[in-house]
């Protein structure tokens, strides 16, 4: 295997920051637990139809084959279908809804980590290869508007919570969009292109999006500048915003429904300390199946980057013809998170290892004694591994030194004497009984801390004119 | 979504069930880092020749292509490559660890829990998505016989501490093996042949091996017994294994090498309290990269149903020309262990969300007091959830006591009382303050327990004169 084969947009991490991963996953999945989401993963390929049925065209997708399959199976996987990797974990959740509705309770509550995959070009912050972190609370025929501050309140509580950059949380309503776009007469079909084009207006500015909307879309002027006005409006409260949205002077009872949404969850997450919810009438979601309620958050300093998590409510993704199963839920982009966290040094374990004592081996016949050190440590719950051969100390301690491995054990052979334990940052060594010695709590496992320094310097570049080069660690 | 699409050999377990696979992972992963492994994840996908570098022929591949790529580009995922799913955790750890290998401290030790694909024939135990446990430790250029111990010893400690029924660990050595064979002057073509062979003579049994070595290897009848009584040599006791082999008057350097590593490990093991190892000289392991030290697992009571854990020594896997990093490690297969158990019931989590409290919605205008208290407790570790809706409290009961929630929390609307919380199970009820109502200790999060009966009603199947028919719970 002398095979080198970095591929672009597929990361993978160093054990130290590995660890750091884990820690952040960790801390999520609490959350998530504490909020009582129940964990469930579903498997990584789904049919290809179950994926193209909702019209994702954004989104390129990576189809299976089997190598060794007939001419005659064509390379499917199964019998009659093909499948392909889930480029989220909206739509496989959806399905296994449906699918195991008898042995669900309704609501039902669940989260889901997992990796996702898109064929799509690589760059800042976007993977082809992605560790995502969804919840949804999902209902039997119905999920009251309770369900979306719910989860709004949620997020905003477990971001403030994050040792991550400041975040803002973006939220919109479908409804108020479509019922705008509808008062004022847009074309049925063209609703979604305009949605898709307005969804873009930060990015691509106004000048821009005018064009594509009084262009191909064929909208009068001044309604494309009424859209443009809409997604123009920001703001916390929501009394300015309902006003800000009457003063365009549309009128359709969805945009009343959608404006009445707003209001509700945006004065629940008012509530919150450390609220970061904010209103922003661009925001609409390049999926189709949402209909309601639709979030984004980003980096407070770094608005260029990508959104941080994303999701709203989708009232018919999930159904079985008789029975419909309306969802609300969000996705925390954890490698995109992490995309901008490992490469800023923001965020750093203590350790390369989980090893807290590594035990020296002195000699080939005191292997037996390293290794009874060994065991009756790990009996007490302290990580430790074994120096494989009777190096000199010097290069023992090295090894330690380089993992951040903060004790060694020298053992010695005498029976009551175990040795003695030698702090590899002060320096000081003593004798010490494996089942009495113990390490300070903050040592016993790898902690995972933030980088003062790097946090600073990262405030700094942001306020520099120029936007940063961001550049993703393992692009 | 109305397609219902269960996948053949792609298991997804409820939420009662992940919740015992999340405890048995997380299990696992506290032995690692207990042993000093360090965590990393590898993509999902490699490049296809590195997969089938290592002559890998009996696990089928799952080949990737790009749904929207053009003509020219054949759907390739990257430029000038075929890529696939990885059938295993080994071949790419190898890769990595010679990619990031001027950033490793070596001896480097590693695990790595992730999903792994076949495209096999789905059946008992066997699937085509599953999640594996690798941990392995990989030297630069050498790496002493006493890693092989450390690592049959961790698995055997992990073994005895896992809540799973009675495993023996079955041990060899292919220097044994491939040196026997070689003292019996089989030609070297057909060595890996004959191993393959004898790998699976406890499967087909004497009679068919014997017809296969004698026929199309064209083995004398003489040496082809040899081979079979070879593979019929088991036993915890060294002495004895070794001098069963000597009786069969093979002679090579090779031999002589394994039967020393062989016991090395073997009188080790014995020394460990729980010690499941058994020298069994038919493990031959089907992957073509082992070169010293295999083995194999299954369980004591179900010798029929495949091996739950298996790895070995690899010398010349991870190679850049120049460097050889030999290694030696082993993988757990997580969701062929619990397979069974779940499929037995033999684990059960103690409810099927997170969720300790339920907390009762009284009336709309009370929500905001509902709101209140979950964030109290959330503050305090306890998981809670919020009922979405003011329906009447036998319906919100009836959906903790579904869930197998074992608090529900009524609250009351005046400032200092709270409210009354009720425990499901002994239905008594009692005024309570969330900044100090605790739950007892094993109630706070799922516990996950071993159901004794399952256990019984399992070994008394075991002793029935036909053998269970085992099915898997999502085959």
């Amino acid at each position: 295997m002398s095979m080198l084969t970095s591929i672009s947009g597929f990361p993978e991490w160093l054990p130290e920051d590995r660890l750091v991963e884990q820690a952040f996953v960790d801390l999520i999945r609490k959350k998530f637990e504490l909020y009582g989401f129940a964990p469930i993963e579903t498997r990584a390929i789904e049919p290809l139809p179950v994926i193209l049925a909702k019209g994702e065209t954004d989104h390129e997708i990576y189809v299976l084959r089997r190598l060794q399959a007939s001419d005659e199976e064509n390379g499917k996987v199964t019998g009659d279908q093909e499948v392909a990797l889930h480029f989220d974990l909206t739509i496989p959740f959806a399905r296994y809804v449906v699918e195991n509705r008898g042995k669900l309770q309704f609501p039902f509550r669940r989260y889901q980590i997992q990796k996702a995959w898109r064929g799509e070009r690589p760059g800042l912050g976007r993977y082809r290869e992605f560790l995502q972190a969804d919840f949804d609370i999902i209902g039997e025929n119905r999920l009251s508007i309770s369900n979306d501050v719910e989860v709004i309140q949620t997020i905003n509580e477990i971001v403030a919570e994050l040792p991550i950059p400041p975040v803002r949380i973006q939220l919109n309503n479908r409804k108020i969009l479509e019922g705008f776009y509808r008062g004022m007469r847009i074309p049925e079909e063209n609703i979604h292109a305009v949605l898709r084009s307005v969804d873009k207006l930060d990015k691509v500015g106004e000048e821009h999006t005018f064009q594509q909307l009084t262009g191909s879309l064929r909208i009068l002027p001044e309604t494309a500048r009424k859209c443009i006005q809409l997604g123009q409006i920001k703001g916390q409260d929501s009394t300015r915003v309902i006003n800000a949205v009457r003063s365009l002077e549309a009128s359709h009872t969805l945009l009343e429904e959608g404006l009445e949404e707003l209001s509700l969850v945006l004065d629940a997450c008012r509530q919150q300390p450390g609220n970061s919810v904010v209103a922003d009438l661009s925001i609409a979601r390049g999926l189709d199946y949402y209909t309601g309620t639709v979030c984004e958050a980003r980096f407070v300093q770094f608005p260029q980057y990508p959104s941080l998590l994303g999701g709203g409510r989708y009232d018919r993704l999930a159904n079985t013809g008789s029975t419909q199963f309306p969802g609300v839920g969000l996705t925390i982009g954890i490698t995109r998170i992490l995309g901008l966290v490992l490469h800023e040094g923001l965020l750093r374990a203590s350790r390369k290892t989980p090893t807290c004592v590594l035990i020296a081996l002195v000699s080939e016949p005191l292997r037996s004694r390293s290794i009874e050190i060994a065991r009756i440590l790990r009996s007490r719950e302290i990580p430790c591994e074994l120096f494989p051969e009777a190096a000199r100390y010097g290069k023992q301690i090295a090894y330690a030194e380089k993992k951040g491995i903060p004790y060694v054990w020298f053992p010695s052979e005498s029976g009551e004497n175990w040795g003695e334990v030698r702090d590899l940052r002060s320096r000081s060594q003593e004798p010490a009984n494996p089942q009495e010695w113990t390490p300070p709590e903050e040592d016993r496992a790898v902690t995972v801390f933030r980088d003062e320094e790097a946090s600073q310097s990262l405030v700094r570049k942001s306020e520099e004119p120029v936007s940063p080069t961001l550049r993703t660690k393992a692009g």
